[in-house]
């Protein structure tokens, strides 16, 4: 089924404590598509690039099968850029630039030949554009999944609030969850925050996995132990694009379904974080994809017998 | 198969952002044979208490079929007390009081009775006092774990190096194996630590769950995601006693049966921090054990197909 993709496509610096690079190209979108295209071939994206863009990362997207109609190109103008540095854990880190650009006012124009998407995926964006998105669709997709992160709920809370009463899925990670709900445990969080709208809530945990609630019920998914984590940059819309490039890719949005789709998820983001950027995960096998997925089951399989 | 649980009996002063007691029952002993007595009726403890301890614990202890043959009470003397304040996030706590007492000279005598257990669980205490206890029993048993902390990777690391030599499990939690190892992976933290003896390490995370490695292996069990974690002291020994439990009760040994016991040693975890001190664990019924273990299940497993 298709899936449309919304977020950002621009330019990353990344220093980690294992190396550190130029200007490479980043953004949530690219991270989800890349994912995403491992399951689905019907996927569209629109976003925004400056004319410094390069047109071999927009080809690399096409040979993955995702349509770039609705990319736009901004004549005369930069790209997003955005510079981080790592500290030792990886689990935080310090922005040291980050130039909006192109960002600073789009508008997220749907090209006609995106309308009856049946998947939507809402990358981290300003809440204001990701409900833009919504309303121009004619019909409501099958599913509406979406990003955010604290920045939103500093900045633009009341917005975030309205855009959340009409997604399906919301994704954040722990101390996001933490922060938007008011709870210290993200049980009572992920109450909360289905009272706010999305009825299902995946909380990332970086190397401690990811939690998928939904009403009563919960699963947890572990990341997979690595010897190193070269760089996290995009695992967390890496893990978005696998959950709804297979959800997408199945058409089955029944909580069973969901917990495969997070398996997939971490085992693409299990692979990005391996090396800078996408390099990683722009060219999987299928072989791989196959043996990381064995891997995860491995990781968590016991056999406890019903009655002891 | 018979357990031998070696390690503190102790009184303990707890407050967490929930609430706060005054001296209770702790100690890692207490919490690991209680933990061990819903799997095996075949446990023998060594410890030290003073005079002050109350009989009814123990009569607790005997009535779970605990022996406490071998645990010595000092006349004129003082139990252990540790008294320590929780943060918010329950992971960090600062120790408000430490008194020795009678474990500050504490010599570990093994009762003829309890020669030939096959089964030994060492309690975090010196380093020096386990390998006593290793060291007097006639026949080395199948499996001896052992648990420790950092403290005496900081006072007794030469010590601590010695006994690791003379065990086969060791748990640990994060920070530890990161400290012992000087790795900041755990794959590698775990691969360095089984070369210094032990050849299965668990490495304990708190909320999120435990790992379980041994050479290329590796097994992950979650920590179940309960809407309040009211007081985590004992969690880790509780985990401990479960685990060995267990493996005590079936009396085997494999790693595929080491996952099973570490599911067990979880559940039985999850119930430790529910409420303040041993209170929790010390009447559990086989129904909340057999639930709590669906609930185990249900939280990680999932289906997907081998071949997509």
């Amino acid at each position: 089924m298709s899936l449309l993709v919304v977020g950002s496509v621009a330019f990353d610096a990344i220093e980690t404590p294992f190396g550190k690079t130029d200007k490479i190209v980043g953004g949530a979108a690219s991270y989800i598509s890349l994912a995403a295209s491992y399951f689905t071939k019907s996927t569209n994206l629109v976003a925004v690039v400056g004319e410094d863009f390069p047109q071999a990362f927009i080809d690399h997207l096409n040979q993955h099968g995702v349509d770039t109609t609705g990319l736009q190109v901004k004549k005369g103008e930069k790209s997003f850029f955005w510079s981080g540095k790592y500290h030792t854990d990886m689990n935080s880190r310090d922005t040291l630039v980050t130039e909006l650009n192109v960002l600073a006012d789009f508008d997220p124009i749907v090209p006609e030949a995106y309308q009856n998407c049946e998947f939507l995926m809402l990358g981290n964006l300003t809440p204001k554009v990701q409900q833009t998105v919504i309303e121009r669709l004619q019909k409501r997709p099958k599913l509406v999944v979406m990003d955010t992160m604290n920045f939103w709920m500093e900045v633009a809370l009341d917005d975030l609030k309205e855009t959340l009463k009409k997604v399906d899925v919301l994704t954040i990670n722990d101390e996001e969850a933490r922060q938007l709900s008011g709870e210290y445990s993200l049980v009572k969080a992920a109450a909360k925050i289905q009272e706010m709208g999305p009825k299902y809530l995946i909380i990332k945990k970086g190397e401690n996995g990811a939690l998928l609630f939904h009403g009563k019920e919960v699963f947890f998914a572990p990341a997979l132990p690595l010897e190193d984590v070269f760089d996290p940059t995009g695992a967390g819309d890496t893990f978005a694009g696998g959950f709804i490039g297979y959800l997408a890719k199945t058409g089955d949005i029944s909580f069973e379904n969901m917990k495969n789709a997070i398996i997939f998820g971490s085992a693409m983001a299990s692979f990005c974080v391996e090396k800078f950027g996408t390099e990683r995960i722009i060219n999987l096998s299928q072989a791989e994809l196959d043996a990381r997925i064995q891997a995860f089951r491995n990781l968590v399989r016991f056999d406890i017998p019903a009655t002891l």
